[in-house]
C-alpha cells in the first residue's frame, strides 16, 4: 500500500475500533446502571466474545503490518504518527496473546464482576474468592505471553500509566509512607472536627436534586451527558458528545454522594473537552488512568472541598435540608467535608488518609504478582494491612476486600494511578493558581474560566502526550510528588491546628 | 470438516452472531430510552459499522460453505437442521449485497432515524423528507442485489413474514376493505360511547405506578426485564432472561399508555417463554413479525380489552385516580377502552379501525416499490388515503406521515404483519377458548394458566416453525382471516347495538 492507502486503511481501522469500543462501553453502562440481574451472565459471555472479536481485529497480522508500515513513513503527519506509535506500543505485548484465550479471560472477568456484585451485596467473600483467584491466575497467564520482564507487575502498571514501573511507584509510595503515616497519627490525636450533621438523614431524592445544582455550577451539559446510579460510581465516555456519570446516594452520608459526583464530573469534564477532531480515535481512547484521575481529583479535592466552591453552592444544599443544615455555618460545613479520620472504605476516605488505601492495594498487588502471598488468605492480609497503616480493621467482607470493583474486572495495576493522579493534580493546581485567581472564580461561579484553562492546558490534547510530557508541558517541570505532600501537610496542619 | 467439526463451528458462529445481536440491541435500547441527544449521530455511525461487521461475518464465504455443508448432512439433528436452513434462506439474498454498501445503508438508516425523532418533535416533515427519500432509494438498491423477483416488495414482505407475498396480502387486505370499510361507516353513524373520562388529567407518575399492577397481574418478572419510556414503545429481547419493554404516558389519554404497555408485555411474555435451549440461537432470533404481533395483540386486544381482565385490575386504577374514575362503573370503563372512532394515530387506534391504518401503509409501500408514487408528495398521498378510508385528514405532519418510526429505520414490509398478526391472534384465541375458560381465568387473576397455554402451544418453540406451520400446529387448520373479521363484526355489532 502507498502512503495514502495506508492512511485510509488506518482511518477505516480507527472507525472499526471505535465502533467496538462504543458497543462495549454501552454494554458496560447498561449492565452497571440498569440491566435486570437475570440477564447478566448471558451478557457477560457475549461481551467477552465481542472483546475477543475486537482483539482479533487489532492483532490481525494484516493490521499489524499496516501499523508498522505507517510507523516507518518518515514524513507521516505528527498526529497519525503519535496515534500509530501509541497503538503499536500497546499492542506489543497484546499481540502475543492467543485470541481464544483472550476471549476466555474477558468472559471470566465479566462473570467474576457479576459474582462480585452479588457477593458484595451479600457480604460474602467466600462466594467471590474462587472467581478472584481465577482472575488472578488468568492475569498471570495473560501477561506470561508478553515479552519477559523481571517484574510481571510492571506490565500491568505500564498498561494503566504509561512508563511507570514498580521502581517508580516504590519511590512514590515510600515518600507517602514516610511523610504521611506519622502525620496522620498526629491528626488522629488532635481535636476532632464535628461531622455529625453530615450523617443525619438525607433523602436520596433530594440529594439527587442537589446534583442538578452541582451539574449546573460545573456547566455539565445534559444534552451531552447524563447521571445515573450504580453500585460503584464511574464515568462512561461514549464519545465527546456523550459522557455520562454515575453516583450513589447514601442516606446517612450526604458528603459521599456529592463528592463522588464532583469526582466523576472531573472525569467527564476532561473527556467532554477533548478536541473534537480526536473523537473516536485512539488519541481519545488512550488517556492514561493517572492523567484521568488527576482531573477527577482536581475537581473533587482541590476545588470541590474548598470553601470558595461552597460559597455559592451551600445555600442550595441548606435549602434542601434545612432541618439538618440551617444551624451549620459554612465554615463548619467545609471543615466537616475535609475532616480526616482513618476509615475502611477507600471511596469514602478523606484526602489525607486516601493514599494509604492505595498504598495497601499497591503492596498487595505487587506481592500477588511476585507470588509472595498466600492467596487463600487475601482477605486476612487485606485486614492486617488496614490495621498496620490505618490502625483499623474491617468488620466485614463488604467493608474489606469486597469493597472495590477493580479486581473483579481484572484491573490490577489500576489502583496506584489513583494516588499518582492525585499527586499530579497538586502540581497542576500550582500551575493553575499562578495563572488564575482560582478562589475568586469559584466563589463567583466562574467555573467556565477554570474549565477553559484545563481545556487549553490539558483536556484538548486527550491522549496525545504521555503523562511525563504532559506534566512538563503544563507545569514546566517533571513530576514532583513533593507538591502533593506539601499540600496535604499544610492543609491538614491548619485544619487541625498542629 | 467432518460432521462434529461443522457442528462445533456452527455453535461458535451462533455465539458470535448472538454477541453482535446483543451489542446492537443494547445500543438500540440505549439510544431509544436514555442516551443524550448530542451523542446520537456518533453512535449511529458506529452502529452501522458494527452491523456491517456482523453482516460481513455472516456472508463470509467460509461461513456460507459451513452452512451449506451442514445443510447437506442427511442425519443432522432436526434442530440444527432447522436453524441452518432458516439462516440459509435469510442469507440467500443478503449474501449478494456488497458489505460496504450494507454498512452505508445501516449508517444512513441510523441517521435518518435520529432526524425522524427531531422532525417529529418539531412537527416538520420537510426536515425528514430527504432522509426518507434516501432510505427508500437505498432500500431499492439493497433489494436490487437480491435475485430478481417480479415484485420487489415481495422480498421485503418475506423478510418480515416468511412466505408471505403481495398476492397473499392483497387477498387479506381485500377482505378487510370489503368487510370493514362499510361496517365502520355504520359504527360511526351509531350512538357513540362516552370516553370523555379517559381524557381527563392523569398524572404520568401515577400512571407509571399502575403499570406495576399490570406487570404484577401478568407476572412479568422484573428480575428478567424492565420498563422504560421511549418516543415509540417497543420490546427489546436481549436474551430470554432480559426482555425489556418501553411505554409512553399521555397525560390526557390514560388508556393509551396502559394498552401500549399490555401490548409490549405480550411481546415480552412471548420472548421470555422461549425454551432456554434456544437462548442466543437463530431459532430465538427468527420469530417472524406476524407471529410476534399475534402475541402482543392477543394480550392487548383479546385479553386486555375484555371485561374479565378489568374485574381484578380496575379497582387499582380507580384508587389511583378516584377523582376521574370513582363515578365510572366498570362496564362504562370497558366500553370506553373498546370504543371505535376513526382517528389519525395508528398506535392509538381502536381495534376496529386499526387494520385500515395498516391497509393505508401497505398500499403506500406497495406503490412506492412499484414506482407508482410521486415521492415528493408522500405526505399528501398519506393524507389522501386517510381521507379515503377513514374519512379524516391529518392536521399536521406529526399526526400524519411522521407518526411512525418504521420508515426511518428502513423497515418496509413490516407494517402489514401488524394486521396479519392480529388476525392470527383471532384464530389462536379460538383454539385457546376451546381449551380454557379464558374469562374466568382473567377474572380470577390466573394469568399464569393462560401464559402456560401460550408457552406450550406457541412460545416455547420460538422461531422453530414457520408461521404457516405454527397456525396449523396450534389451531389445526391453515390461516383463515375470517375468524378475525367475524370477531370484529360480532364484537362491535354488540357494542354499538347494530
Amino acid at each position: 500500500m502507498n502512503k495514502q492507502e495506508l492512511i485510509d486503511a488506518y482511518e477505516e481501522f480507527e472507525m472499526k475500533y471505535s465502533a467496538y469500543y462504543l458497543a462495549m462501553a454501552t454494554m458496560e453502562w447498561d449492565i452497571s446502571t440498569t440491566s435486570p440481574k437475570n440477564g447478566k451472565p448471558y451478557a457477560a459471555m457475549r461481551m467477552g466474545v465481542l472483546q475477543g472479536e475486537a482483539f482479533a481485529a487489532m492483532i490481525d497480522p494484516k493490521n499489524l503490518k499496516m501499523l508498522n508500515d505507517l510507523a516507518a513513513i518518515e514524513d507521516l503527519d505528527p498526529l497519525t504518527k503519535r496515534s500509530v506509535t501509541a497503538r503499536l506500543k500497546d499492542l506489543a505485548g497484546m499481540q502475543l496473546v492467543p485470541p481464544d484465550r483472550y476471549t476466555y479471560f474477558e468472559q471470566t472477568k465479566h462473570l467474576a464482576n457479576h459474582i462480585w456484585e452479588q457477593a458484595k451485596a451479600e457480604n460474602n467473600y467466600k462466594l467471590f474468592e474462587p472467581h478472584l483467584l481465577k482472575v488472578i491466575e488468568l492475569t498471570k497467564e495473560y501477561y506470561s505471553y508478553y515479552p519477559k520482564k523481571d517484574e510481571l507487575y510492571d506490565w500491568m502498571l505500564d498498561d494503566y500509566e504509561r512508563d511507570m514501573t514498580t521502581k517508580d511507584y516504590d519511590a512514590f509510595f515510600d515518600l507517602i509512607k514516610e511523610k504521611l503515616v506519622p502525620f496522620i497519627k498526629k491528626v488522629v490525636a488532635a481535636k476532632q472536627i464535628d461531622t455529625s450533621f453530615l450523617h443525619k438523614e438525607y433523602d436520596p431524592i433530594k440529594q439527587r436534586q442537589f446534583m442538578d445544582t452541582i451539574m449546573s455550577y460545573i456547566h455539565y451539559n445534559l444534552d451531552a451527558g447524563m447521571i445515573a446510579v450504580s453500585v460503584h460510581p464511574f464515568t462512561c465516555g461514549l464519545s465527546i458528545n456523550d459522557v455520562r456519570i454515575t453516583t450513589r446516594y447514601n442516606t446517612h452520608d450526604v458528603a459521599s454522594g456529592i463528592l463522588s459526583t464532583i469526582h466523576e464530573l472531573g472525569h467527564a469534564t476532561c473527556m467532554g473537552q477533548f478536541d473534537p477532531k480526536y473523537d473516536g480515535s485512539y488519541i481519545a481512547h488512550c488517556v492514561t488512568s493517572g492523567i484521568h484521575e488527576s482531573q477527577s481529583r482536581l475537581l473533587e479535592n482541590y476545588l470541590g472541598r474548598s470553601k470558595s466552591f461552597w460559597i455559592p453552592n451551600y445555600p442550595a444544599l441548606q435549602a434542601l435540608f434545612p432541618e439538618n443544615l440551617n444551624s451549620v455555618p459554612l465554615d463548619d460545613f467545609v471543615a466537616a467535608i475535609n475532616a480526616s479520620m482513618p476509615s475502611l472504605i477507600r471511596t469514602e476516605a478523606d484526602e489525607l488518609t486516601y493514599p494509604l488505601h492505595i498504598l495497601i492495594r499497591y503492596e498487595l498487588e505487587k506481592a500477588i504478582f511476585r507470588d509472595q502471598v498466600d492467596l487463600s488468605k487475601l482477605d486476612q492480609i487485606w485486614a492486617d494491612k488496614y490495621e498496620e497503616y490505618l490502625g483499623i480493621r474491617p468488620d466485614s467482607d463488604a467493608t474489606g476486600i469486597l469493597q472495590d470493583v477493580h479486581w473483579s474486572q481484572g484491573s490490577f495495576g489500576y489502583f496506584p494511578t489513583y494516588a499518582l493522579g492525585t499527586a499530579y493534580a497538586a502540581q497542576f493546581m500550582k500551575a493553575m493558581r499562578s495563572d488564575l485567581d482560582v478562589d475568586s472564580l469559584l466563589a463567583n461561579s466562574q467555573m467556565p474560566v477554570i474549565k477553559d484553562w484545563l481545556k487549553e492546558k490539558i483536556h484538548q490534547y486527550a491522549g496525545l502526550y504521555t503523562p511525563k510530557e504532559t506534566l512538563v508541558r503544563v507545569t514546566g517541570e517533571a513530576f514532583n510528588p513533593q507538591y502533593y505532600i506539601d499540600y496535604l501537610l499544610d492543609k491538614f496542619s491548619k485544619l487541625y491546628h498542629i
